[in-house]
């Protein structure tokens, strides 16, 4: 099963999730990044330097690592008190290289993968300067990623748009390495501040779609406020379907193991709900359904599970 | 010549000056290293998150690293402007690594020797966590290294002594790499605040003494405002002697080529002197004059000239 080109789309710790369950598996990993962060470290960075934002670029070169632990662990510490409170020191390094190579990412990110040892690629979604952008079902739009991800809005409004100012262009790498995969998987993360932002780069859609590859959506399995409340897989998907194009997905894997209550009581003060599976869907993706989750603590994705269920349809 | 055991000890940017020289030449090269610096963005990290200075080391690594040009300057590379102004990354690595590993800073400087491939080994001078302080000719007492280092005192009064707060003990991974050396080379530098704080170490001098390596200085080109205002040559060897036991040095290497008029005048602005060779020498070290200074601009060790003179005292 060794060498068949994967390339996962998405950003945050989606992305992460994927890139470590599929680490190890003999596979040729390229991960596309969405690059619309702006809070916390990174947004400060992007702020003070201008630079194109570093979070969730480190975090994949991270997964990609097959360098030391200690060099892994010293790209996600973090600076705690001090000038530098709250700066990672990957986002620290990746904005370095950047000022040292006069904006560009791609160094940046050439000489991180080295010195991390990095196994695969890890390629922005796009090399231009973009802010995040959401319409609200009220007509109101707001600004900024971070501002929609812990919503300054009422977290019941509809999301009706994403887009980002200004347009923006797919990054002609991520192109190439899309058109020449096997087997494309997008998501799981937050629907419109991580996994959407790279269907919004123009051209990006497209070179999807027009892939050969196998094209796998990671359904989440929780809700996020103010950006999927009450989402069914079935929402998550149409949402997919509907920024990439119907017809594009052919399997969505999807969690069929409900959490406990107890589980659920810590997320239902923030507001988060258990994706239901939506019993009528519609569209043409298969539905691949699965016990995914961990089986303790937080609800998130089993890395083995997830690691089984994707090899699976991966080798199909 | 290969494979002879070189010990380099001092601070700032002589150390690196020496090593730069040496580097290549096939030697066993370590760097001894001043832990006394509390000024700019090192002074801000030790401030902040109470680790040790890690700018000379820094440096050190730098000169000795065999990694590719774009991660050399990277390590060199200062932030300008925003949060992090005027910090370089080197010694955000650094500091980084030594939080990472409970203020382990033997770690750090192994982590950061195999991010930057260094061939050759830096060694802090010790371990402790010490300020240094001044003792003037008017009883007074000036505390820090950057105090003393940009004169916050009447530059014309002498220092009568240096020491550190508190004592501190010599790293004992010094004295066993000075035992085991061939040649050991003092300075250049700055005198009180560069060279003389590593024999300020408990253990230190005595390590030294006790080495059968030979034994060099290399003297200042030039004087340092408010630290060796009207020194000669013979006040420098004279102040090393006082501070490593008479009789130590085996060669004073002694720059004999006067830089012209135009060349000095910049110099005269900050009440920087040539240091003269002082006729009157009674030490016991062999005083060796050489044509050492770059031909043009600033002030310095020309790199192959100190070179050839260093590798004929190394190969006597």
């Amino acid at each position: 099963m060794a060498n068949k080109r994967i390339t996962v789309i998405g950003g945050g710790t989606g992305v992460y999730v994927v890139l470590s369950a599929l680490k190890n598996c003999g596979y040729d990993l390229s991960a596309v990044i969405s690059m619309c962060d702006d809070g916390g470290s990174t947004g400060r960075l992007r702020d003070d330097y201008g630079i194109l934002p570093p979070g969730d670029i480190r975090r994949s070169l991270i997964a990609l690592s097959s360098a030391n632990i200690q060099l892994r662990k010293l790209f996600e510490h973090r600076f705690v008190g001090g000038e530098i409170d709250g700066h990672s020191f990957g986002n620290l390094f990746l904005a370095a290289c950047q000022q040292l190579t006069g904006s560009n990412l791609k160094e940046a990110v050439k000489l991180a993968s080295e010195v991390l040892s990095v196994r695969g690629r890890v390629i922005p979604a796009t090399l231009d300067n973009v802010r995040l952008a959401a319409k609200l079902e009220n007509g109101k739009t707001i600004i900024g990623e971070t501002n929609i991800d812990i919503p300054q809005h009422n977290p019941e409004l509809k999301i009706v748009d994403v887009f980002t100012v200004p347009h923006a262009s797919v990054n002609p790498e991520a192109t190439k390495i899309i058109a020449k995969s096997d087997v494309i998987i997008i998501g799981p993360g937050d629907l419109y501040t991580s996994v959407v932002p790279n269907l919004l780069m123009r051209g990006m859609a497209r070179s999807i779609r027009t892939s050969s590859a196998i094209k796998i959506y990671v359904c989440n399995l929780m809700t996020k406020n103010g950006e999927t409340n009450s989402y069914g897989m079935r929402d998550l998907l149409a949402t997919i379907d509907r920024y990439l194009g119907e017809r594009t997905i052919d399997y969505a894997l999807v969690n069929s193991k409900k959490p406990s209550i107890q589980r659920l009581v810590k997320y239902s003060k923030e507001n988060s709900k258990f994706v239901s599976l939506n019993k009528k869907y519609n569209g043409s993706s298969e539905i691949i359904k699965s016990n995914l989750i961990a089986d303790r603590g937080l609800i998130r994705h089993d890395l083995k599970k997830l690691r089984l269920a994707l090899v699976k349809l991966i080798e199909r």
